[in-house]
């Protein structure tokens, strides 16, 4: 009755203009499809967060479905290909370093170089083994360059194995964006960051077989863009020894839902390039939860981000009794806790530059934190040349 | 050995230039990423692609895998809601045509309107009616306006209803872009198109139980981006009754491995809007293999497309002995069969230009093909009003 009342009622006014349209139309309920899709991202609760409060046996539990969820999301037997040995192309002298360039096929139709400094090192020693992730825009050849990441390493003493990301140096078409790549692969149901860690693994498996590589002292070290990679990888890997985390640490899906302040043209800046959209990611888990599932391994944090994402992956590896091995480094300018914001949640509607600022993230000195890395591998690897020891409990290095 | 010897080789030409990148580095392996993204995307080979020769019991069983793939790719259970039912907002008359505003609650967050053209009618007479869905940019209210596609089909005597795309008209917003729209509902494991079809379900499902609107005489008619749910709603949906396929039948797998030739600036154009974007759809299928397995409902093509596709499409219907349901117009200009390529494969590195011309597409005459429509609608509805009719093998309205 009430509905025939209804229309009766509006009869009386046919012919006037149509209702405005409401914002929003009735509790919770939006017209206009942006408000809707912001709400529903909004309303996302991951499955894998990580939970403090659990015992180790949740905790174990919880890092087996994690790295369940990393393999579905990421890896694709099907476009993997292993029939052919990776093979050596070129090999360089530069002082008292060799570098070799080699050469992997690990996914159909792709061949993958990727270059090798190894150190001098008495015959016979096996050598701990880094596995160096570029940022976007670099390529293996700035890594491995003087003062590049890898070259660091090496002049540790480490063997550092430089590689490209995908559509990058080497592997650039200048006709062809990443974006464009990224979108081919996303059609074929994989995405961009999947595809760099096929290639990635690769190698990875390939320095876990070379005779002068410990291969239970391999540490994955990734600079902004790499850190992606390196969190896939270290899910993956549970033999990955060690991690060096160069970039802030950020939850993406709250980035995502608070950077809408609209820019000069009105417009809502764009998310960021496909290359980081990796369909369901946030169904599943945020960085921060990547991060803690690497537990009991070492992670290196140099570049900060929010007390908030650092007590989340504190927690974790508290857990397993391992809170030593998490290192947090925060920008200079946030190094004093009193000079960060101790904030539970980022406010909405803000502009890139002041999440930076809340995340305490110093833009403008983002870089491969040398400093801090050279007396965290001396703690985390200094017995490396005593080959007899052990594993467990990391006890060989920790004292 | 060989290694070994290939080692010392190379080191004889130590710190000679690094090899030059070769574009192809061994048979079949490509060092840039283009190269590799391109041959995986050109040797998919879709799941569900239909092949002809198959009998009516292997044919009803690709169909309804296909149905299978369609839900998975398409249909987010969790992100709906059901619990209200659409709610009436306005009525107004145009001439002896009543038009209602409605809202539904389909998905989580959302009220979506839409307009219902109710012709006039003898009471207690129920219509076929159309689900109307447009074309990009178009609104609901352009549908519904003196001449719109929703408005033709009320002055033929359908009960005609049209939608918006989401981010469109009523739903938009002006500083969000449907791109980042797209980006929001894929990052969900969702997307641009399975939002738009949640929604259009929604609309569909009420006209099945409106009163006055004959449920086994729904039909769907789709002009341009409104092709593609079409023919996701056709396939979710076994009862709605007939399709007008308003624009050029295409596999897009296909245009996206051959629209590479780059533009004035160098570079590839971008694929199209991430709102095509479904991540894995065409490791199922494509276009033609969904319209085929449409069978043996009638289907119009007013736009035309290439005759291997329409081969394909009324080889399905074949299969099941209901070819002559499938109805196709070609362009003007390519309405004489001597006027057609008899492409098996589009050429690559082409433009869109060339692509269209191939395609059999004239797209300066892209519109609603009305005139075509007319005489479609009297042969497959002319006896709507006998309600006591039967719908198998559609035989009431083939004589």
């Amino acid at each position: 009755m009430k509905q025939v009342f209804s229309i009766l009622a509006l009869y009386a006014v046919l012919d006037a203009a149509p209702l405005e349209p409401a914002r929003e139309a009735v509790a919770g309920r939006w017209i206009t499809t942006s408000e809707i899709t912001h709400a529903m991202l909004e309303n996302i609760q991951p499955r894998l967060a990580f939970r403090s409060g659990v015992t180790a046996e949740e905790f174990a539990a919880w890092q087996a479905d994690v790295r369940a969820a990393v393999k579905r999301l990421f890896v694709r037997p099907e476009y993997l290909a292993s029939d052919r040995a990776p093979c050596l192309l070129t090999v360089e002298r530069r002082d008292d370093c060799r570098i070799e360039k080699w050469e992997a096929y690990p996914v159909r139709h792709a061949a993958v170089r990727f270059l090798v400094l190894i150190p001098p090192h008495r015959e016979g020693v096996r050598l701990p083994a880094v596995l160096c992730i570029p940022g976007s825009g670099q390529t293996k050849e700035q890594l491995a360059s003087p003062g590049g990441m890898a070259d660091f390493y090496a002049c540790q003493g480490y063997i550092a194995v430089a590689v490209d990301h995908p559509g990058i140096g080497e592997t650039a078409d200048p006709a062809v964006s990443e974006e464009y790549l990224a979108r081919q692969l996303l059609e074929m149901g994989w995405s961009w960051l999947g595809y760099s860690v096929a290639l990635d693994q690769a190698v990875l498996d390939w320095m876990k077989t070379r005779a002068d590589v410990r291969a239970d002292r391999i540490i994955i070290s990734g600079f902004s863009l790499g850190t992606e990679p390196l969190m896939v990888l270290g899910n993956l890997n549970p033999d990955v020894y060690a991690f060096v985390y160069n970039d802030f640490l950020c939850r993406t899906l709250e980035r995502a839902c608070v950077l809408t302040k609209p820019g000069k043209d009105g417009r809502r800046p764009k998310i960021n390039s496909i290359r980081h959209l990796v369909p369901g990611f946030w169904r599943e888990f945020d960085f921060p939860d990547l991060v803690a599932a690497l537990a009991p391994r070492p992670v290196l944090f140099t570049e900060g981000g929010m007390d908030r994402d650092f007590n989340l992956v504190r927690a974790a590896f508290s857990c397993i009794h391992a809170a030593d091995r998490v290192e947090i480094h925060h920008y200079a300018a946030f190094q004093n806790p009193a000079s960060r914001e101790l904030l539970e949640h980022m406010p909405e509607r803000i502009d890139r530059d002041e999440f930076f600022r809340k995340a305490n993230v110093e833009p403008s000195r983002h870089g491969f934190k040398r400093d801090l890395v050279r007396p965290w591998l001396k703690k985390w690897t200094d017995t490396h040349e005593s080959d007899g020891n052990t594993l467990p409990g990391y006890s060989l290095t920790n004292g």
